[in-house]
């Protein structure tokens, strides 16, 4: 039997993502956001609501990286999450994460995340933060013969409906193919 | 040591959405999307070709259910992912898949999937659908103590980066919670 919810922001699976952002001092920042995905062929959405640091730095430096939360740093992914840099300035030193800038864009990629959509800002209104993808970068200690092994990766999916984080599981089947038999 | 990969439209976790529509004489219709998600409180985002029929009956009828895709009907999701409802017009029926009206949008629920997402369609332009969520429909049997249970649920996640569908694995640990001792 079917039974209502109601109106909830949630679906299965969402995303960790850490936005990477530069401070007006040149220092990093990091947020993570559950609201977002794969947008067109070439861009990223997040929903960043206007309160946060990374608001106004996405306003100053046009630029971001998004990087795939990851079980091996969950505290610091969480971390991110919970605290604001407006009150606690240096909390990406805090949580651990330590940057280089990337090579793309005026962003910095967190070093120990090892998969990292690399972004300048297309557009930023009402919230929706949509970036053009300008290269992902991975760590080789995540590849496998050259292709990004998920198992290595280790990413976090977000469960919004019971707030926790779930790791992923088997391979179910390929896509474009399991359901070829049904032709 | 980093590498880059150029420009690619993936990232971890994605979801599968099966989106469900009315045809024009009625009958139901249902695609799969990944690049989509949660867009704001009330509202999900998904990418839309214009080619499919899904666009056409998304501008008649102003409304979509959107379905996960599920491990026990996975080979019906990935059917409804490769073939086009222009060229197989009973497709819907073909995938095995059955539908029940909503009572609260103009769309078909599936019946053999237990969480869908009950839409008004607020914009469709460029491919970008907007949809406002009118209520969460999910069927009673994959709730525990009231709860939606995700083993019970056993949603898929699709890997872009490897065209193949995973399963969710076991729970990582609570969100905002298990990097407060960071604080």
């Amino acid at each position: 039997m079917r039974k209502d919810l109601g109106v909830k922001p949630s679906m299965y699976p969402e995303p960790v993502l850490i936005i990477g952002t530069y401070n007006k001092d040149g220092t990093p920042n990091a947020m993570n956001a559950a609201w977002g995905g794969i947008h067109q062929e070439d861009e990223v959405y997040v929903c960043v609501d206007k309160g946060h640091r990374t608001a106004e730095n996405l306003k100053e430096r046009k630029a971001f990286t998004l990087s795939m939360g990851t079980y091996a740093m969950m505290k610091a992914c969480d971390y991110v999450g919970i605290v604001s840099g407006n009150d606690v300035p240096d909390k990406f030193k805090r949580s651990g994460f330590t940057a280089t800038k990337s090579e793309k864009v005026d962003a910095p990629i967190i070093n120990e995340l090892p998969l990292t959509i690399e972004c300048k800002v297309k557009s930023y209104e009402n919230e929706e933060l949509i970036g053009e993808i300008v290269n992902i970068s991975v760590d080789d200690s995540i590849l496998t013969d050259g292709k990004i092994d998920v198992r290595k990766l280790d990413p976090l999916v977000y469960d919004g409906f019971n707030h926790r984080y779930l790791r992923l599981g088997e391979c179910a089947g390929r896509a474009f193919n399991v359901g070829k038999e049904l032709k």
